[in-house]
C-alpha cells in the first residue's frame, strides 16, 4: 500500500501592487495586496524536483505587475478574473487558478475646500476583498466571484438584549436587556450572473450592512448577521449568497459602585481575548442557483486539506 | 423563491489557559489557547433571535477552564477530544463540535546544573497545535484528530537548486543551482486508529520533518514537503495523511560587485513580501483509510463557506 | 564601590476603556487605550520587596476606569491631566506621573440620510494621542500636555523629487525628479499656554498637516516635514513645538519593459523594509518658551534610560 | 520670533541582512535586522530641500550589507561599531551614528546524534539586541556599546508574593502570598572598557538573568528586577548599568468553586490588557563610570523628542 500526492496547488502571496492612473493630472490610485494559486498536475515536482510543468511563482509576480498595467487595473473582480484566466488559459498545466485581491482605501486630502489632484490619505481599518477562481477549459471552464470586505469594525452602544439561553452546569453568565455589540465583520458575498458594476455593488452592500447593523434590534450576534445577510440578498440579485465570520467583541461594564460611583451601561473594559466568533451564510433556496456552473463548491472550496 | 440559512457554527475563540501540576514541589506546567466550534440547529437563533437551543460562548469558555482542572489537561489531543465529545454528548442542540488548541513551549530554567522546579523560559517560535472535531451521537459517533505544528521556521544555506521551470513571456527568473531555501512551516496530520501517546508521537514526527528538510537534496520546495510527508507516514502507521502550507522565504544575494566585493552565497536580503506558498497533501493510498468513520472530509471541512 | 537603584517607574499599560455618554437618545463615544506611570521613592520596593509606599497598578487601572465615570472623560488631554494630578496630588509616595491615552475613532453609521443614534463605524487607520506630565506638588507643579497622531498615511503620486545628494562609494540610487512619496506619520506637539478646546485644535492641526503635506512640492521628507511643522506653528500659537517621526514607505516603480510595456509612474511595488526613517523636531527660537514651567524636557523625557 | 529645525536625524531602518559563513563545510549563519540613523548638520535639507549633505537611506542600506561582507559579521556589537565608525569617519556631514541590530537565532538541526552543516531552526521567541553610538571625531570621538535581549518570556508558578502595598479609595486588589509570576522581559546593559567577548558575555549575562530570577523569592516584579540586574553588575565587571522593561503578564486564577471543583493554584486565565510595567534602572554608585567618555547621556538618550 503506497503513499501518493493529495491535493496541492501553489503560488505567489501577497504582491502589494499600486496603480496609479495618471491620464489628466487628476491622478486615481488603486492599492492592493493580491495572491495567486494554481492547480494541475504538479506530481512531477513533488515527486522528482521535475519543474518542466511548473510557472514560477516568480512569474506569476511578474504577471500580476503587468497586469496591472496591460489591464488597466480599476475594479480588483475584473482584475483577479484576467488574471486567473490567463494562468488557466495560457500555461499549459495550470487548470485552476485562485486569484485573491485585498483593497486599501484612499480618501483624496483636501485642501481648502478643494479636493487635491494627487494627495491621499489611508482610510479604514476596513478592507475590501475579491475571491475569484476558475477551473477548466474552453466551453466547460467555470468560474466564481466572491467579493467582500473585512475589518469592518462596528458598534452599537444599546439595542442589543441576550437572554434566554440554553443552561448547564457550567453556565454562569447573566441575562441582559441592554449591552454593547461589537464586531469586526468578515462578509464575502458570491456573485452569479453577468458581470456587474463591481464598485458600486460593492458600495452599495457595504451600506446595506452598515444600515441593517444599525437597525436591527439584536437578540443575539447570530439574529443580526442573519438580518444583515437577508437585507443584502432581498437587495441584491446578482449576490447568491453570503457569509459571515464575526467575533463578538465583548464590552464588560465596569462596576464602579465599589467607588461611589453609577455605572449605567457608561464605562465598560473592551476584553481582548477570549471573543465570541459566530460564523454562517445566509443563501437563496433556489436549486438553479446551487446548480451554476458558478456554484458554490468552486467558490468556497478551498483544496480540502487547506480549510 | 425564499432566502434560507446556510452552514452556521459558533463558540469561543482564544480561551488562554495555564494549567500547573503542583502534586510535588517540581511542577509542571501546560500553556494553550483553545477555541470551541458547536454546530446543530441552530436556526432559530438566527431567525427568530431564540437562544432556547443556544449554549452561551462564555459557557463554553467556563467549561475549557473547568476541563482543565477535571480532565488533568495535558495531551492537547485528548484535552480536546474530551472537551469535544462533552459539547456532543451533553448539550442536547448540539450534534458537532470543533475543539482547536495551539500550545506553547516552555521549557525549564537551570540554575547551576540543575533544572528548576517552578521556573521556565518560554520556547518557541514553533506552535504545537490540535484539532478535534466529534459529530453525531451513539454508535454513530465519529471523530478525528488532526495534530500539528506551526511557525516551525527552517532554513538550509545550501543544497537547494531551482532550474529547469516552465518559461512564458512574464519569466524573468534565473536559473539556480545553489540557493538559500527557507519556510515558516504548518504541518498538519490526522491521526486513525486507537489513540498513541500523543506527546512522543507529535516529538517524533516533529524531528522527522526536521531531519528530513536537512537531509534532502531540493530541487523544489514541493519536492521536499513531499519528502517530508511521506517520511512522516512511513515512520507512523497511525498517521493517514498528512498537509503542509509552506511560504517559501526569499533570500535574494546581495550584488556586491558594485562595491568591490564578491559574494559567493554570503549575503543575503531576507524579504518579507511577497513570498511563494507552496500547499500540498501526503496520503496513504488506502481506501480503508479513507473510508474509516474518521475519514479525511470530517477533519479537514470547514464548514464549506469558512473555508 | 556599590550597585544602586537608578532611574525606575511603573504603572498599568493600555486600559482598554470605552465611554458611552447616554443623556439623551443620541449617544456619544469615546475609545481610548490608557497607559499610567508612577515616579517617586520607590526604593525600598526594589530592595527589600516592601511594597508600602506602591500603589499596585490594579489601582491605577481602577481609577482609569473611574475617572472615565467621574470626569465625564470627553477630551483625552483634559481626562489625562485629571488623572496624572490626582495620582501626584493624592498618593503621598508619588511624586510624577505620567498618562498616555490613545483613541480610536468611530464614525456614526447612517440610515438612509440620517445619522444612527447609537451605531457607529470605526474610523482610521490614524489614531489620537495625548501625553501628559505631571510633576511636584503646590505652587511649584509643572505639567505638560503633547498631542500626537500616528499612524497618519499619507501618499502623493507626484510632486516628489529626490537627487543632489551626497554619493559615497556604496551609493547606487540613481536621481529622480518624479517618484511617490509615502509614509505613515507619527506626529507630536506640546501645548503651553491655557489650555485650549483640544478636539478642535486637534481637528485644525490634522489638517494642516494633511493640506501642507498635499500642497509642498517636495525635494526630501525632511523638507516636507519641515513645512509641515512650520505650518502648524504658524498657525496655532498654543503649540511650542512639534516632533515628527515618519518612515519613507518605498514605493518601487516596476520595470514592465521587459514585458513590452511601458510604466511611466502607473505601477508600482510597495515595499515593506528596509524603509527610511525620518524625524525631526520644529520649534519656536523663544528663549521664554525653552523655559515655560512646561518646558520640553518634561515634556519629551522619558526616564532617560527608556529613552 | 521665528521657528527653527530642532534635533534631527535620520537613516534606514530594519535592513534584514543573512549571514552565511561557507568557509568550510560547515556553514555558520548569522540573522540580522539593522537600523542605521545619522546625525549632524543637515538644516539644509529641511529648509531648502537642499541634499548635498544627506547620504541617502539607500546607500546606509548598501553599505549594510557590504559591510555583513567586508567586516565578517559575527558578533553583532562589533559590526554595529564598524558600521556606526564608518559613518562618522568617512561621511563628512554625519557627527553621530547610532546603528540597532536584532539577532534572530537559529539552532542547528539534528540528523540521527550528528549536526547538519548546513541547516537551521529557528530558537526564541527572545531576539539579542545591540546598539552602538558613535560621536565626534578623533581623539574627541566618544562610543557606547549597550547589548541585550528583548521578548524573553519568563514564568514561574510559585515563590511569588504580593502585599502590603499602599491602599487607597481605589483599591480592590487582594494580598497574596502565592500567585504566578510572568513577564516578556527587554533588558539592556551599557559595557564600560575594552570590547569583551561579546559573545560569551551575551550568553553569560542572559543565564545571571534566568538564574536569578529563578532564584529569588519575589515580593514584587520590581525586586525581582532589582536583583536580577544586580546578579549581572556583580558578574560582569564590563556592564556599568543595565535597564529593564518588564510587563507584568497577570495570570489570574479561575474560580472552578462555581463548578464543584477545587482551584488551589492550578488553572489560570493569561491576560492581554491591560499588564503591570515595571521599569528600572541597576546602575554603579561610581562617579568614575558616569563620567566616561562612554557615559551614560550618549548611550541611553534618544534624541529627546523621539523618547
Amino acid at each position: 500500500m503506497g503513499i501518493v500526492l493529495g491535493p496541492n496547488q501553489y503560488g505567489k502571496a501577497e504582491n502589494r501592487v499600486v496603480r496609479i492612473f495618471r491620464g489628466t493630472t487628476r491622478h486615481e490610485i488603486r492599492d492592493i495586496n493580491v495572491s495567486t494559486s494554481l492547480r494541475g498536475d504538479f506530481a512531477a515536482a513533488h515527486l522528482t524536483g521535475d519543474q518542466a510543468q511548473v510557472l514560477p511563482t516568480d512569474t506569476q509576480k511578474n504577471t500580476c505587475f503587468a497586469y496591472a498595467k496591460d489591464m488597466d487595473l480599476r475594479e480588483i473582480e475584473a482584475y483577479a478574473l484576467a488574471l486567473a484566466r490567463h494562468f488557466v488559459d495560457d500555461v499549459g498545466s495550470t487548470v485552476g487558478a485562485r486569484v485573491s485581491v485585498e483593497e486599501y482605501g484612499w480618501q483624496r486630502v483636501s485642501v481648502g475646500d478643494r479636493e487635491h489632484d494627487h494627495t491621499w490619505v489611508r482610510t479604514g481599518p476596513d478592507v475590501r476583498t475579491a475571491t475569484v477562481t476558475v477551473e477548466g477549459s474552453g466551453p466547460d471552464q467555470r468560474h466564481s466571484v466572491v467579493s467582500g470586505i473585512k475589518d469592518l469594525v462596528l458598534l452599537k452602544s444599546t439595542g442589543s438584549e441576550f437572554h434566554g439561553f440554553l443552561v448547564d452546569e457550567y453556565t454562569t453568565l447573566r441575562e441582559t436587556h441592554d449591552r454593547v455589540l461589537a464586531t469586526s465583520l468578515i462578509a464575502r458575498w458570491r456573485h452569479v450572473g453577468a458581470p456587474v458594476d463591481w464598485d458600486s455593488s460593492y458600495a452599495d452592500i457595504r451600506q446595506v450592512l452598515l444600515a441593517t447593523f444599525a437597525s436591527v434590534h439584536s437578540f443575539a450576534l447570530q439574529q443580526t448577521l442573519w438580518e444583515m445577510g437577508k437585507a443584502v440578498l432581498e437587495a441584491h440579485s446578482e449576490v447568491a449568497e453570503i457569509t459571515f465570520s464575526a467575533p463578538n467583541r465583548h464590552h464588560f461594564a465596569v462596576d464602579l459602585h465599589r467607588f461611589g460611583l453609577d455605572n449605567p451601561g457608561e464605562v465598560f473594559h473592551a476584553a481582548d481575548r477570549p471573543y465570541g466568533l459566530i460564523e454562517c451564510t445566509v443563501t437563496r433556496d433556489d436549486p438553479a442557483t446551487r446548480d451554476d456552473p458558478a456554484a458554490s463548491g468552486l467558490a468556497w472550496d478551498a483544496v480540502p486539506a487547506f480549510a
